[in-house]
């Protein structure tokens, strides 16, 4: 077998695009996918295990990690912070892992910055009409709450040019056939082959 | 719909390495890739048509277009010249239209300054031993020939860093299975869908 080095796949969009349904059947047929283990300042739920579920670090902990440059994108969710570390993640990448990042568009910039290798993927909804729709239809949002999503949806398409790759979910089926292939190519790029070339050289 | 460029996908392999099989495959199953005629100088063959199958142009012709910047590629094969006119390809591709070049090492490096947008792919072999066995075996070739296209594909592999992807041809269903991903992949790059952001954000 030729050694390969793990592919950071970089997931975005705005809310309701469908983008937990399409990771959650990308997970199902990989089941390689490796998982990275966050920080988080948030206390401990019931029967999650340090080391496990979480790395439950004090505020002042996190900060200072956050300054030495720990980790590989971090962000502020609900007055907590979550991180994840930068060279855990480099270990399991070089151990040939492919990682799934499903992130927002801030902490996708990061990651452009500290696993710039990643494969970055945008998905659109097929129009913001029909984004307001759906979070209508679900039924979960205030109408308020809604309002918001949708202008963070707006700000979030007007930041897409940092994802190499677009995908529109207007059909499921087609969404997911896209980002398969995404995914399918981005294992293909000549880097994350670091010794191919010599290897075939030598046979 | 949404609006799209077409996208060269440049596939270059040692000889021997299953290329042909793996495009006709390609067409087969996506049938919508447009040709681009070529201009070349040999001869017409029987029942060949002038602005259908080829351009044919006399050398002198062939020579001041290709001063001119007249081709995104051009290449002598067996004493006649060959070249995919640049400008006739670029029309093509402004259509939404994809365009496969089954090309040299060559000339997917003149490729990747005319037409830098390109998916550009190199199949490997499984080794070289495996390539000399498939060249044994397929039992068109000489000895001579043989030692010749094994030294060329050397000297290819040799190039491979030119190209993004790279797919080892061991499993022909793999191989075309990786073809086929990094096809859709390079489609659902941003770069081809010009108008989508603010077509979205328009709606």
């Amino acid at each position: 077998m030729i050694e390969r080095t793990g592919l950071p796949l970089v997931i975005s969009a705005p809310s309701g695009t469908g983008k937990s349904t399409l990771i959650a059947r990308l997970r199902q047929e990989f089941p390689a996918f490796a998982f990275s283990i966050s920080c988080t300042t948030r206390a401990p739920r019931p029967g999650e295990i340090h080391g496990k579920d979480y790395y439950f670090l004090d505020k002042k902990t996190f900060l200072q990690r956050r300054d030495n440059h720990f980790f590989a994108e971090w962000a502020s969710v609900h007055g907590n912070l979550y991180g994840t570390p930068l060279e855990a993640t480099q270990t399991i990448l070089a151990q040939g892992k492919d990682i799934i990042f499903d992130i927002d568009v801030q902490g996708a910039r990061q990651l452009k910055q500290t696993l710039p290798q990643s494969c970055f993927v945008f998905l659109f909804p097929p129009s913001l009409k029909a984004l307001e729709s759906r979070l209508v239809k679900r039924g979960t949002d205030s109408r308020e709450v809604i309002a918001k999503r949708l202008a963070n949806a707006r700000d979030e398409i007007n930041q897409c040019d940092l994802f190499e790759f677009w995908i529109i979910n207007d059909d499921l089926d087609t969404a997911y056939e896209e980002l398969r292939a995404v995914y399918l190519a981005a294992r293909a790029r000549a880097i994350h082959r670091p010794g191919l070339k010599q290897t075939l050289l030598a046979t």
